[in-house]
């Protein structure tokens, strides 16, 4: 295999065996044809050794490829960056150093969708130094995990040159086969809030990450992990043929794309790969190459499920601005939280309580006050209501992407909601552009993002943030950064009649695509889902899949999107209140893109197993052994599936609620209706 | 149905009845409040009366809208176009007089893939008149038939206006329901070369047609029909959120779209309307809305298999250009003459074989000669050959997009290929832009193509474009005007590792797009799946989906593009000489699109059927009912299917031949490999 490699590479040819002490980790010693000094191949495998990368330059060119089970999965692809007015890294290059290590630990999450993590991988740290031009170090360390590949520039300061202005980054994707991506567009004014395309990778342009690429028994995840002061990576195809894609960073809006000191770490780039797509779900390396959490006690930040005065602003019979409809009220706001109390929900969400919204808030965001209530919205008397029955407020920042006016009250502000019990806020960014300007994807808002996350941790309080930054994993280090929106969620279902909104193949899609990033706040669990008044509007689902999507999708703070008069007595609320929203261990069970897919998850804090299944617009029966289980246990299986006849457009509501019992040995056949769903709730019954 | 659909337009209330003579076409009398004259609104519903179409006007702005089974498709979508230097087409404009007709009649095709098509639909020209700013009229008219709506502007020369700029067209395709669109990109340097996509509507930039739409219990195709001196349409989605698609006209290098007299028609724009996406497969909307044969006795015009000199400069096994492996020499030309008369084929294409190809002719298209043949190429003899043994040339003209280069030669060019015995000409556009300058898609081309076609007629040749203008149907005009590429062909298959070329779902999606334009000189029957040096190459295929592919891509010209080394002594080969080119009848019977497609066509020239089925990456058995074999008799089926452990990229040569006596009651389960497929001959054995 090395050898196979290296006929590839520039004429080097393999004359050392492997270097260090680190078996799977092969510097390889090579007779440089460009150059008097020696140089190095690096050869770095997996702990499981499927995945093998191989670091070289060509024609002193630094690059990179990747194998997985002996198949080429990238080709030769280059890395690099390119400054203005320093000296570029692009060529005249060879490898002067490397040095290693093996890493297998395990952390745990104060909360998440797993408990103990295991972070387990080999990392090669290279130096590429300049063999001809101006003098040049680029190190680059490369980590390969079981489940992919992490690497990251990291630029130690340069004779000469001071801060640094990256006008691009060279990094290439190159992959070997023609594989079937699927992928959001990227530098649109819609944000991320696109419905996920499919098409071949030489029929791209430019696409956000995570995207996901599907080949014969592979599937690989491209994204970015520790974004905390550099542009977002998006990917271009900048060939008129071929299955290159280039890192493309979001431009600030004078054309710069990243401002740095002279030392600089970038995000990593990761490539995360698994023999199918499903099970892209089941890995963790984006939180591992995360930093560990820098915030200490973080008993403050507390998962939960919430309800809030929000849908109902969406379907129209609130308002967020003030008048006769106005949603939150002192009265409504009560009303919720006593909701919440009385069936076990952790908070309640109020939109449009404070100054600003009244008149064009979406040009006029510098009106928004986020200290100061609308008259009709009595702080004290709801924040004392809220204690009383046990039930915080989450309070709301919507800046409507004016940062200028957010950033000068916000330290106000997370002190208003601090006082008033609050223990998270959400914020939203609604606007194509930040300040009419900077792309939301770009290092301004990375880094307005990483302020509000750290001046919300210095008050007690975790964040949910919609029109984000993408996730790529900062809740291990930063645990307040609990979730976000960041993809199409339930609220385009609100807007408009079922064949309308989203397509109902889209949640068949996110858990391999946008899931893979971190958890989403797609405030799903609608039950009465057509609504509306001259035209009917409704929600592309079945009850049961709005059940399964509060399993299926992963957020700590998980919204029961819909009102509370739609959820007493209805025969699906049970598993609404049921479901928890932090978790000992989840495993992707099976499933397709664009097709279905099927999460088990154990509750954190009880012996419970949760099951989560969706399917796009064809009815479907999966089979779902249940070796998940405890084997030493038999269970109640509470099944909440497709009604007779359900159909996410023309007959949304049948639910069937039914129990079973069952054990490991068991499985499962789930029946899902065109557009539907299932969630079901395993209880231990007895001892086997 | 009516009523409620009067109630979304504009306040106008319906108060008459039907009008004219003809039922399903109401011309409605209505208050307008906009003008003081009489205002109509008309309805038009196809003969089946599924299909209605409300054309009204909205404040003066011109527009239509479309349901189908009493369900809104396309909500109201304005007509319009704007002009350089003339008053707009735009608003101020109420309909004026509608003129009504019935047409049902059946034509025969001298080709095709159906003998006898009906064409049957109801028509309503509807004259729209300006009621304020200068005086204006746009005529457009509509044909519903039960498969689609087809509409044209036919617009009269107005009043102090000569020659017509047009730089907009106006007209919308504005989506009731968020379907799920498969497209390729628009304004791309690939031409129409992409692997499809899918993706909601909400999502779409802008695309080329046909575009296919699906939805629950419909799906939808947007094309034209009858382009012959205008730019193509391509859609682009105008806003940031909805679900319009606007007609993007592809412009000249100068920005203006058309270049029009002060009377002129546009194409047909059509909204074909199925209730499956396969149906659409059945449609024979496209070419009714063509002109009948305007060419008179086109006997001359052969439809047939053909073999060439090509494949193996694909995969470079021969060259294009002159030297040691040239293909087109004369020797090689008589043996590939040799194997066509042996074997029944038709023709035999020759690629380079003319002067130009030396040196880099993408770059350096004038050098191209269509008259001159290389030294080692003697057309006499070759010519003189092929007579004696019944099998003309085909000749090829590869332009690379040099068209001032081209027309120069035209018409000696032809006369060249008559005098020869060709029957058919195949040419070639490979290049960006035509003559560095402009789209492939824009009026330029439309013009070129109009003049190669009508060229070639008066030299009895018939046309096989690559890199061509879209098909719309013309051929029903010219019926020289055989097929065409248009697409990602097998060509993308030679070029790289199987896992490299077209994605396995490319041909399933292909019956549902591309397909529904016209035929596809797709070149496949490849049965040596795996070749080249370094790296193996190979189609990303089995050998039973090649075979399919032959019943399944329609081509008047259909090349069996493999080696005849190859193709000598193969199992499958027999399936590739028994399958004709000329079909009675078609019949799509199942399928899904990015799945699967099954097609049954019926020879022209005996009572044999054959059947066509090819699978994405997905393995499935298709349960196929006989019914479309003729009832009172027995069949023979002669089944290629894929044999034990086929695969498209691990293994793909297992072809399993085998047969079975069946009749019309029969069903057959069609067992397809992953990337697989199955074709079948039905001989008749016995009256039953």
């Amino acid at each position: 295999m090395v050898a196979a490699l290296r006929s590839h590479f520039n004429g080097k040819t393999k004359i050392s065996g492997n270097f260090g002490s680190l078996s799977g980790i092969a510097a390889v010693f090579s007779a440089c044809l460009l150059s008097a000094l020696p140089a190095y191949a690096v050869e770095i495998a997996s702990p499981d050794g499927r995945i093998v990368v191989d670091v070289d330059t060509r024609n002193g060119i630094p690059g990179y490829s990747i194998t997985f089970n002996d198949k080429p999965v990238l080709n030769f692809s280059r890395l690099g960056l390119q400054f203005q007015k320093a000296p570029d890294f692009v060529e005249g290059f060879d490898i002067a150093s490397v040095e290693t290590k093996t890493t297998d630990l395990v952390w745990t999450q104060p909360w998440g969708e797993e408990k103990d993590i295991r972070d387990h991988h080999k990392e090669a740290r290279i130096v590429f130094q300049s063999q001809t031009g101006p003098a040049r170090q680029m190190t680059v360390t490369f980590r390969v995990f079981d489940d992919g590949v992490g690497f990251r520039y990291d630029i130690p300061a340069q004779a000469g040159v001071d801060a640094i202005k990256i006008t691009d980054e060279l990094t290439e994707f190159t992959f070997h086969d023609n594989l079937k991506a699927w992928w959001i567009p990227a530098y649109k004014d819609n944000r991320y809030e696109y419905q996920y395309a499919a098409s071949s990778i030489d029929s791209l342009d430019v696409i956000h990450t995570p995207a996901t690429f599907e080949g014969d028994k592979i599937a690989i995840s491209i994204h970015e992990a520790a974004l905390t002061d550099y542009a977002s990576m998006t990917l271009r195809r900048p060939m008129m043929h071929g299955q290159t894609l280039k890192a493309d960073l979001v431009p600030w809006a004078d054309g710069i794309k990243v401002y740095a000191n002279a030392s600089f770490k970038t995000p990593w780039r990761t490539i995360q790969i698994a023999d199918t797509a499903y099970e892209l779900a089941n890995s963790r390396m984006i939180l591992n190459l995360n930093e560990p959490n820098a915030l200490g006690d973080v008993s403050w930040v507390k998962p939960g499920k919430y309800v809030g005065i929000w849908w109902c602003a969406h379907i129209r019979t609130c308002t967020w601005e003030t008048g006769e409809k106005h949603g939150a009220t002192t009265e409504n706001t009560m009303r919720y939280m006593d909701f919440a109390a009385k069936y076990g929900f952790d908070g309640v969400l109020v939109e449009g309580w404070n100054i600003g919204w009244d008149g064009n808030w979406y040009e006029n965001g510098d009106l928004f006050r986020f200290t100061e209530p609308t008259p009709d919205f009595d702080i004290e008397k709801i924040a004392a209501h809220g204690r009383k029955v046990g039930v915080p407020l989450i309070g709301h920042h919507e800046t409507s992407a004016n940062i200028v006016n957010y950033e000068k009250q916000l330290d106000a502000a997370f002190a208003f909601s601090e006082k008033h019990g609050m223990r998270a806020v959400k914020t939203g960014y609604v606007g194509s552009r930040l300040n009419d300007t900077e792309w939301h994807h770009g290092q301004y808002m990375v880094q307005h993002f990483q302020n509000v996350v750290e001046t919300a941790a210095r008050h007690h309080i975790a964040i949910d943030a919609h029109e984000p930054i993408k996730d790529t994993g900062l809740r291990r280090t930063y645990p307040n950064m609990m979730t976000r929106e960041g993809a199409r969620g339930g609220e385009y279902d609100a807007w408009s009649h079922a064949a309308q909104g989203n397509h109902p193949d889209h949640a068949t899609i996110l858990p391999y695509t946008r899931m893979l990033s971190g958890p989403m706040d797609y405030t799903a669990g609608i039950v009465d889902l057509r609504f509306g008044e001259q035209e009917e509007n409704g929600v592309s689902s079945t009850v049961a899949k709005q059940l399964a999507l509060m399993v299926v999708i992963y957020s700590p703070l998980q919204m029961a999107a819909d009102l509370p008069e739609n959820y007493e007595g209805h025969p699906g609320f049970q598993f609404i209140r049921d479901v928890p929203a932090d978790w000992e261990e989840s495993i992707a069970l099976d499933g397709r893109i664009g097709a279905y897919f099927v999460m088990a998850r154990k509750d954190r804090n009880s012996p419970d197993w949760y099951l989560g299944a969706v399917s796009d617009e064809q009815a479907r029966t999966i089979t779902v052994p249940l070796d998940f289980l405890d084997n030493a246990t038999t269970y109640r299986a509470e099944i909440y599936a497709d009604g007779e006849g359900a159909h996410w457009l023309d007959n949304p509501q049948p639910l069937a609620v039914k129990t079973k019992t069952v054990t490991a040995e068991d499985s499962l056949n789930l029946e899902l209706a065109q557009g539907g769903g299932q969630a079901i709730r395993f209880t231990p019954l007895a001892a086997r």
